[in-house]
């Protein structure tokens, strides 16, 4: 067991993307993650260092320490705590400097600020958008939508939709493929006016079952007779119509939502 | 104009995060960035490389790479297209093998991929429950909720909750501060019964007026006496009622989440 710290004078979110990519190649190690966000006090660092040296006494090896720190008034306190650092701007920003020829402005908090007022306001339009536009409970606004992705109920549509409009700022409506929509392998007909921006999700239909069933156990809803028969009606109507679709099944959000980016070559807002 | 690359055999997500904070740091060049994900095949990476070489001619400077491809079979590609290339993963992985005393898996998309699915399912949890419970419409699941935000309209509760489900897996709800609630300096009853989740969102006025304008344009809820009217009475309600809180007025959604996280200590589930 080894205890890992993720520091940064600001959300931690870059120090822990960067940490967790690296500790996820070393499988055969079991690591305790502590999150110390916003460490920009001397005071702050200092409590953080002395929990770095307790974690390393506590496991009979130094902690490891993902740093994305910019300020390095607190660099010499992290190091002499113990643990080992893995500093993420000593290891790039002198190549940048280099190649850039131009010194680096060293200012705290820049990364996930909001730079740009207008930017950010789309950004929130753009969520906003997802929360009107939820399981085709409103389709009039599909001509404002970038992309419109439709599926059998619990396929993945909203959380893929709210991910597309947080990252990248993407209007995403989303539309469910409902029985009476499977009775004909014909899109339904509002899709059909946007089929430009049509994608479907689907889904394994024992995975699906699993997911409607811890909703609604034992239900006919849940059942695996009706998984498997939407699936496949659904399946058939995007490659009929091809409309352009991926399997979530064993998909996290944001690979869905990479994917899709990927292939439709969608542009980002933010 | 330099053109920056963001190379990755998956989502890219871990490449922006790591370019985009480190080019932050550099405020007087301008960047035009180009995101290739999937790039997993040696099709994918030969295109990669005549784009990167494209873009370096064009730029007349070789352009940046930020790569955070586990797969070295491409790498050579990369570097003979004259670009220059920043590797997340040769930067830090020798000295975590060295550390670890261990080897790394060099296996491809482990960072955003779905490892545990009851985890997972725990986080689709919580942005439905995001849905379910926001802007006051449902309260009668405030005793599940880990944190209930409260604000006046427009003050950034909805981004805010749906972000902490989905970057940490938090059950968040959300409760709007209306007129009729803030005609007492009293927490809601509802408000009150549940004192200990509560964290509040208060935002400068004139920044509040220009949210609401857009949405409303010279209304009188958009109106500046109105907004500070709110917003003053929902910070002398928090103030009170001791309800820690924070002002959303120039932060991002990020920053945001961030500093709730820091503040209440709340235990992700993500």
């Amino acid at each position: 067991m080894r205890t890992v710290f993720f520091i940064s004078d600001r959300t931690g979110l870059t120090a822990e993307a960067l940490g967790n990519s690296l500790l996820t190649q070393f499988t055969d190690t079991e690591f305790k993650r502590v999150n110390l966000a916003f460490i920009d006090s001397t005071e702050k660092a200092k409590m953080a260092a002395n929990k770095i040296k307790e974690a390393s006494e506590c496991d009979g090896k130094p902690a490891l320490i993902f740093s994305t720190q910019i300020s390095h008034k607190y660099h010499q306190l992290l190091i002499e705590s113990g643990g080992i650092v893995f500093d993420f701007f000593d290891a790039f920003i002198p190549k940048l400097e280099d190649v850039l020829e131009a010194k680096s402005s060293h200012t705290v908090g820049l990364s996930h600020s909001m730079n740009d007022t207008h930017t950010y306001g789309n950004r929130i339009d753009s969520i906003n958008f997802v929360l009107n536009n939820d399981d085709g409970l409103n389709t009039k606004n599909y001509k404002t939508a970038d992309i419109i992705l439709t599926g059998v109920s619990r396929s993945g549509k909203t959380p893929t939709c709210l991910f597309l409009a947080i990252q990248y700022g993407i209007y995403a409506a989303n539309y469910p493929l409902i029985e009476d929509d499977l009775n004909t392998i014909n899109l339904p007909d509002i899709l059909r006016k946007h089929k430009d921006k049509l994608f479907g999700l689907t889904i394994n239909p024992v995975r699906l079952q699993s997911i409607r069933d811890e909703r609604r156990s034992n239900s006919g809803y849940a059942s695996i007779d009706q998984c498997r028969k939407e699936v496949n009606l659904a399946e058939d109507m995007f490659v009929q119509n091809q409309v352009p679709f991926i399997d979530t099944s064993h998909a996290s959000i944001e690979e869905i939502a990479g994917r899709i980016l990927n292939k439709t070559k969608l542009k980002r807002r933010y």
